[in-house]
């Protein structure tokens, strides 16, 4: 029997033309572009068309998301009646995507056309932030903001959660933030969705299964706790005494380090400049104490190059913007599920289930 | 970078103490039991304690799932929500599943106790007959049963699902299909399971997922196809001809055929003894029909020994206790998320995130 690495650890389980980590260099890419670049230079619309359509604006039309993100009644009255009884986003984003599947009979991959798969894959990742605000505003008692489908996605996404029209900048940085963290390699969530959608399930099916992953604090959970750690932290004076104290105590700090990038983690770079065109108290301090918390750990293991990661200004990013923290990795879910629903029209196309198998190492069984 | 075979197959992706599958001699066995023996001599209910608990009663206390299937009033409300307006008991099991677990704030795994772990798995596996019988009251318009805590769970279900007492040769005959199809090697929904436990999500989130993986055709969705080729075939005199014409249409002939097994499907020759104990008309013919599609099989691909699978006789089974074709597949998940369970229990403990790789084999991207 073949067995695999320990936690399946770079080892290709797929094929994919949607993009790569190149890990050891600082560099990701979206299909043949570098993605950094595209984070600052691209809207959201432009690279989600990328990765569905293959091709950039105005090389192919821009997708327009407008439209689709309005709720159908039927799956929005589900929303609600979750919303009032549930505080937890990403279980309420996960019956929305499965509301919104089942009302309108989006069925198993298996059985729909290319054209019909691409029509899942758009409608169901436009829901994403209609679901979310929608669930944040009826969970506080207030109604829900509709959309407008005159908005870019993310602004209006702000829009809808916040109750206020965001200002340009915000908005803009949000966006570098979601068209950064789109995709990346072949991480726990993107996996699952393509072994669900393996077996011919449903678009909303593959997604939702997704969603759980990114719900685990080892993958998805980390941007709130790193803002959290800097509104404890308080001041880039106490910075230093704080993070020696955390490491002494065995902790990680969140925020830092990678599994795949060593050099730099070109997200964090796209999002600390992103940060930085906002201005302001949060940033300077962030940036004082981001300084302060390298440099301990440059001292606590000289050999051992900790970089920043996408975790520390996506939290600088979203607080500034005026999200809660507990919608913070929900608002991760706005882009990555595009990411999530590209890989599964891939995958639907490759057609295999993935079937792996497991090494019993039990007791032999008795046999009759 | 080392490349997966396709489809993962025969690639052990991980260790487990739960059971194994040994193709080519037609045997399955949880931990050290041969599963088909499980079936035929034990409750569901001992068997759901050997996989959760690591021994059979009377060795350890039975598991009594009786006051577990009892829905919090505000999951259940949004099970109700969700049953007036979706026409869907796989969507309607994972709102389910995800209400009572944020209801009950049973939280990521990672921060959970193996206690409370051990809790989760009891509780989420527990209600899902709850969940599906409600809503299959509820889609009709009739109001729901409420778990009865004295009666076995299998009885239960039936007794919530069909609104009458079943009687005792059909509940027995599937409680042995929910015993015989608990778990089964690492197949697409058990991976899926515990690809997302692996990110340290929730309970329900991992359950979800796999529910989700078990909704596609390529994987869960065969019993009651093969059930309605029975009926569609109707008589033993028109099988054969029938088998030839989809054979020639160049069609698989549901329930027949498996991926691993080649002499026997286990869970087939117990599943078709199970049918067999209740006799009459419908089994009769189906056991005709199998006989004469065998033989046109053998004909097809004389090299080529294809067996009776699990779905063949589980169909008949269901069929015969009264179950609507559509709550096959659900019942399927009855047993399975136990089994599931188990797994995410298991993947818990070894507490490593299993994040694989791919290939990227798309045009070199363009470097600034």
């Amino acid at each position: 029997m073949q067995v695999a690495p320990p936690g399946l650890k770079g080892l290709a389980v797929a094929d994919t033309v949607l993009g790569a980590v190149k890990g050891t260099e600082g560099f990701y890419h979206y299909r043949q572009h570098d993605a950094a670049e595209l984070a600052r230079s691209r809207t959201l619309e432009d690279v989600w068309t990328l990765q569905i359509d293959g091709a950039l604006p105005p090389d192919v039309s821009a997708i327009d998301a407008g439209p689709l993100r309005a709720l159908p009644p039927e799956a929005a009255a589900v929303v609600d009646a979750a919303s009032a009884r549930l505080d937890d986003p990403m279980a309420v984003l996960r019956i929305g995507l499965l509301a919104v599947g089942a009302q309108e009979d989006r069925g198993p991959l298996l059985d729909r056309t290319t054209a019909q798969r691409r029509d899942d894959a758009l409608r169901l990742a436009a829901i994403v932030p209609t679901v979310l605000a929608r669930h944040h505003r009826r969970r506080q008692g207030l109604d829900p903001i509709e959309p407008d489908q005159a908005l870019p996605h993310t602004q209006d996404y702000l829009r809808m959660t916040t109750g206020a029209g965001p200002d340009q900048a915000a908005a803009r940085a949000v966006e570098q933030y979601l068209v950064a963290t789109l995709d990346h390699g072949f991480n726990a969530s993107t996996f699952t969705s393509r072994v669900v959608a393996s077996t011919g399930a449903d678009m909303a099916g593959s997604l939702v299964a997704a969603v759980g992953a990114l719900s685990g604090p080892l993958h998805g959970g980390a941007p709130s706790r790193a803002m959290e750690m800097v509104t404890e932290i308080g001041s880039p004076a106490r910075a230093g005494p704080w993070t020696r104290s955390r490491l002494e105590d065995g902790h990680k700090i969140m925020g830092f380090g990678h599994a795949v990038y060593r050099a730099a983690d070109p997200r964090g770079v796209v999002l600390r400049a992103a940060a930085e065109s906002l201005g302001g108290d949060l940033v300077s301090s962030a940036a004082a104490i981001e300084e302060e918390i390298l440099r301990v750990l440059a001292e606590w293991r000289p050999g051992n190059r900790i970089v920043t990661n996408v975790e520390y200004w996506a939290g600088v990013v979203l607080e500034l913007a005026g999200l809660p923290r507990d919608m913070f990795t929900p608002t991760f879910a706005v882009s990555r599920t595009i990411g999530w629903s590209a890989h599964v029209l891939e995958q639907a196309e490759a057609g295999k289930i993935l079937r792996p198998s497991a090494r019993y190492v039990g007791p032999e069984p008795a046999r009759a």
